[in-house]
């Protein structure tokens, strides 16, 4: 592929392209600035990463319109490196192709299982009663979906996803390996001493164009339904309890954790490890810094960080202060003395 | 059956119950305030959800013996609504049947295993050389159990779960997918810079009626036996280190993660992502707050919060003060200005 | 064997021990104080333990030069009682032997892969095309290797680890169960409200001699390679971000989680549930206390601790005045009232 074609695919997406040097280099593909070769295209998006400007190899770089360059090297000029990779990437790598076996027939499908067209069922998969999964699917050995579970059209499921009965995934689904979905959540009344099991009887749902991570694990509700909405985007080992429900177009950073019957809004950003409480409400666009602690409800558009969170630039202030807590105390310390030496001093 | 039928089994748990408006109704299951129809009974434990009651379509709700309710809304009265919740989910859904498929042939079994009356060994199981496992035991495909374990009766491993050598796991244990026990713990001895690494040569040892969450981690001890007592209940993505042993009848919130070598008592509640220091005693019925921290022993019954952790009472009170910390500075300043022209004006 | 026996694997390590008691009694093997019987030897390595002493079984106790002991008890003392135990357990006990299946009939193997001599792959597992294994590596049933992974020798792939396409591992490389190797990072550009997959077109690499505990999750690169460095440990449950590059030598406890595009150096220890942030730079031979937050760069051998991280000594100092914040602010009001009854009596 010549550089100069790559001005078409990001003009599909309304991104300008300048290219400065060699328009008629042939890439193949693309990579860091580190690795790259001279057939490969790379990008500098962060400027933290200067520097290997001068020393990469790359054919050419996606850099922004004001960047400075090394002479001789062929960039393509952008209004954002970042996304005009994006396109790239997915214009010259494309996605993931899932290997397409059709139904294997080794992986064990009870009778009453509907399956659809072009779905790839691969060996090792156990698929249970009454279970009805959507065309094109794909279906990773080692995954175990239970009775009355129901799965959309293009989803694909890792190795070792386990699903348990009842739940219902839409279309275009993805759950990375090792992910449990629908456990039971920690449901249990106090009897003396004991814990006497409530059984879990709701379902989880999970919307359209959801990506879940790998090792994550989401509750069954107790009744009813958890709810994990469209478009929502989680990393890895992220737990969410039983009952809570998530909105659309949230994105969730790994080992995030949130209790049961909480309700999220819509477009609401956690950073990693983030932990939110029971039965609390997060409103619609609200952002949460890595390792926030959620007590409290959270008001829409809020950015919130500290556990307990507070609005991020009272915590960041906060934080300040607590370094400095040593410093602080000695100048109270100060202060008595010279109080006390005033008072002294007077009849 | 009708609501009337309800009161014998609350009777039975000695929950007292009186029907406001017709006892005569059928009911044929439970469901939330939101979800249930004509033909299903609800509950209200929360007074936050009460406006629910004035849209709810359900056919009943159970409620505290003070609650106001709309005109119309037939109700059954109760001391504890949740608790006479539980009663009445498990005497109307009962618990989970697990799949009754015998010993699948597809399983992989060691002719030295020893397998209990009626247990449940479905396809893509692999149980190793010695093996005991009891009566009625469910064992999902996927699951790995490793030479020398032992399975109580009526004990259910979802799909997925490992098990690695020589642990020994009560009666009615259940163990959600993907949770691995017995694994290696993180012992290394520093060599310089390398780390040379210990045999595990320990076990995990679980109690009766223990229940483990999904995507869980435990540790086998270096020596000895790492201990979940009976009783215990854990939720989804928690990490016991080794030689840690933990008492009967505690309950662990998800992500929680305690350190090897850890002495917890009985009846212990960890809240959600509490992380514990290894060589620690923490007493018997203490509860520790979501995101806690612990650096030192623990007094039975005692309430903890914070990292580090503090008694609750003084962690809140810490919380509020670090919220405040630069309102406090100023505070500080503005004496400091204070002293400044006090003393100026004194010769 | 008996104990005089043991002082040669010892002095092979150039560990001096002499014993005192009985130096032909018969050991059989490790346990500890608790458990030991009179055929087993044990270990004081901290002074916390030291009481039972009193009351062990063992034939023999490890313990340090100078430890008291109770009369009658045979001892070996030597200078540092936990690296002799080391020594001593794998002498006595060795590593834990693989299961020698060879490549087991039931094993869905792609003709186009490559395993080396003596390697045991057992049934249940997956190997797609153009993957090569090394020689004595072993790979238990449920995982699944996902096409163009290249494993080294003597490698362990515990019970269901995934690995997604194309990563690499080195020699004696150790995964534990459900683990999850090369899965996508968090890639999204956002296009308006919604979240536009980027491809992941990078791997995992993993060095020589690395061990990953259970449940642990590794992000493949958007481009190039997310590294982790030869010999480095892990232990269960830990993210790690696409395009991080952790070095050699490392040791990360477990629920550590590292975004993104961060640089970790040569023997750096992260201790339990540890997070840092995205793009940042950890200096070698850094030590983060656990629950450290990171949300800047670490300069080598420091040693960090709270969230946000400070130096331990700071941390530590400003910890304790987190927990006097109400005295403190006892004081300032004290003092203000102070100034103000100077004030006011000034004319």
């Amino acid at each position: 592929m010549r550089l100069r074609e790559l001005i078409e695919p990001l003009a599909r997406f309304k991104f300008s392209c300048t290219i400065e040097g060699d328009a008629d280099r042939d890439v193949i593909g693309v990579a860091t600035l580190e690795d790259a070769g001279p057939n490969e295209l790379s990008f500098l998006s962060n400027a933290k990463y200067e520097k290997a400007l001068t020393t990469t190899k790359a054919g050419a770089v996606i850099v922004s319109q004001s960047q400075a360059v090394p002479p001789g090297l062929t960039v393509l000029r952008v209004p954002d490196p970042y996304a005009a990779l994006t396109v790239l990437m997915v214009h010259m790598h494309g996605y993931r192709k899932h290997p397409g076996t059709g139904r294997d027939s080794r992986a064990v499908i009870h009778p009453s299982a509907k399956i659809g067209d072009n779905a790839n069922i691969q060996h090792g998969v156990t698929i249970c009663e009454d279970v009805v999964i959507g065309k094109n699917a794909s279906i990773y050995p080692g995954c175990y979906i239970a009775s009355g579970c129901r799965i959309g059209d293009d989803a694909a499921l890792f190795a070792n996803v386990v699903l348990y009965e009842g739940c219902v995934l839409g279309h275009r689904v993805t759950i990375h390996a090792n992910s449990t979905i629908g456990e039971d959540g920690l449901g249990y009344a106090p009897v003396g001493e004991k814990w006497h099991k409530i059984p879990q009887i709701g379902i989880v749902e999970i919307g359209d164009d959801v990506e879940i991570g790998a090792n994550c694990s989401i509750d069954r509700a107790t009744l009813g339904r958890t709810l994990i909405g469209a478009g929502t985007k989680f990393s890895n080992q992220i737990a969410i309890g039983h009952g809570t429900k998530i909105g659309r177009d949230c994105m969730f950073v790994a080992q995030v954790g949130i209790a049961g019957s909480v309700t999220v809004g819509n477009h609401v950003t956690m950073a990693g490890k983030v932990g939110v409480a029971g039965h609390l409400t997060i409103g619609d666009n609200a952002q949460l810094a890595a390792m926030s602690g959620v007590m409290n409800d959270i008001e829409a558009d809020a950015a919130m960080a500290g556990a307990p969170a507070l609005p991020i630039k009272d915590a960041m202030r906060s934080f300040a202060f607590v370094a400095r807590l040593p410093e602080m105390n000695k100048r109270i310390k100060e202060l008595e003395n010279q109080i006390e030496a005033l008072t002294k001093k007077r009849p």
